[in-house]
């Protein structure tokens, strides 16, 4: 019997405590798991850097703290942490944020919120062009934005993306540089913004960008909100340059109350669910560590605290 | 220079005049095409079962009906009509349904319809599961079905697929007759219909089998209207034993401005959308065609007129 600490937000355990136990039944290990376990009786923490356990130091048997979240930066720093950290790769991060913009990139391709809201009955037959029709634009070819073009290839789509540095993705019209993103802009009937936050990504859809696309286009924002200038897309949204907008992430997190985008017609917030960490996997991820520290195999996604990541 | 009739409803040339253009430059065939030609001038006839031209007679030499609908039940029986009489085969068609139904999947799954119609402005978290995670059941497992079954699979949803006879489609989990039903229904969370319209399949979505369901689930139905018990679908919504409908087929079309789907809040309502003919692969289907007779090779699509097919 191994004592696993729960070292999150209670809501978190809300979430984790099923997906959890379900995980360590998968993989044959017997464990106490709970929020509240003697500091020296604790094999493992599953932690947050939220949480209020901020002192490592009475856990003296611990073998490793695997962290739920990406990111580690609010931890690297704790003196008290002497044992291996291990932060969050969950694969259902990826495929969540495939599955978002894959819903949302059929939605505005087959013209759904006409029949969503249809507030006059109207039975008015409008049929789409066919995917193998429709030019997808995908700004940020890294990770995430590679596996949604490919699987946006396999529904059929004409796939474009752009990256800063050359890249090669088999079937996709590779794009990058400064005249490559003018090419990929007049192309980009959907446009889905997966770029980094850096300083030469900040507002680089703005009025004179945003002019570029098609009119009418759609825009789809699973990335970064500081990648919009907010006020040229609700100028390009008034007068009809661009469609419609849906966008998960903002400058200012949750979207304030009165927040523009709220109440624009042609706007669909959503609270950046884009790429959440799953229960499910992130789970398993957790309790893989766990049985590799058992069975004395070495740790996976190890951060080493000298270098911050 | 060859002439082309186009012998079909004036709103059908709207859709239709620019992509037979394109279908005819694309083809390398230089052609006169029009909806009125002098009838011993024309070569081929583009034609609709409810156009005006019933008497071909005068069509002395034309060599070929080349039909832009998929039924020629009402012009098989024509006694005028003495040459070659192709059908559409539309490869369209079968994308379209699958881009249909794989979007409206999508948008249950992802549970997008409390973003799109959001006007309190709640920014709340719900992280659905991984499609992975998600039953999805088709029933019908005929080319529409397996199409959609093969691509929602390639998406990564578990997929159950029951036919009246055994099929067998790699990946799906295929199962048949009366005991198959209730074990497919049962995994329903979110249901797909596509089977023919037949004495047996009347009303196969009825009270009793809506109840075998999993409480909540979502109904696709782009297959037929007579498939489902309409009374008892709105009951099965009233109690929340469904939770949302997409219904594009209706046993009458267009569906009457006082049926009870229309103002239902968990229906959606689609103008018979989902398996539309499509213009631009309609037309390269029809250009194939003549260009074939110009060449001296067989047409496609042959319509046996004796045996009506």
């Amino acid at each position: 019997m191994i004592n696993i600490l729960f070292a999150a937000r209670p809501e978190r355990w809300v979430t984790y405590e099923q997906p959890l136990h379900d995980a360590l039944d998968a993989a044959g290990i017997t464990a106490h798991l709970a929020q509240d376990i003697a500091p020296t009786d604790v094999d493992y923490i599953i932690y947050a850097p939220n949480s209020d356990l901020q002192d490592f130091t009475p856990y003296t048997r611990a073998r490793a703290v695997l962290n739920l979240w990406a990111g580690v930066e609010q931890i690297t720093g704790n003196e008290t942490l002497k044992i291996p950290l291990a932060r969050m790769v969950d694969p259902g991060l990826t495929k969540g944020m495939v599955e978002w913009v894959t819903g949302h990139v059929m939605r505005y391709h087959l013209g759904m919120d006409a029949h969503i809201v249809n507030p006059s009955h109207a039975w008015e037959v409008f049929t789409p062009p066919l995917a193998q029709e429709r030019n997808i634009v995908i700004l940020g070819l890294g990770a995430l934005g590679t596996a949604c073009a490919q699987t946006l290839l396999g529904l059929g789509f004409r796939v474009t993306g752009w990256s800063r540095s050359p890249k090669d993705v088999q079937g996709v019209n590779c794009l990058h540089g400064d005249d490559g993103l003018n090419k990929a802009l007049e192309l980009a009937e959907i446009a889905v913004t997966l770029l980094p936050d850096t300083s030469s990504t900040t507002d680089i859809l703005n009025a004179q960008t945003l002019a570029m696309m098609p009119r009418g286009a759609f825009l789809i924002n699973p990335g970064r909100g500081p990648l919009i200038d907010d006020g040229a897309l609700i100028g390009a949204l008034d007068s009809g340059q661009i469609a419609h907008a849906t966008l998960d992430v903002f400058r200012t997190e949750p979207l304030p109350k009165n927040d523009p985008y709220w109440a624009h017609p042609q706007v669909t917030v959503t609270p950046h669910i884009a790429a959440e960490t799953r229960a499910s996997t992130a789970s398993q991820a957790v309790v893989e560590n766990i049985r590799r520290g058992e069975a004395g195999e070495p740790f996976l996604n190890l951060v080493d605290r000298a270098l911050g990541y």
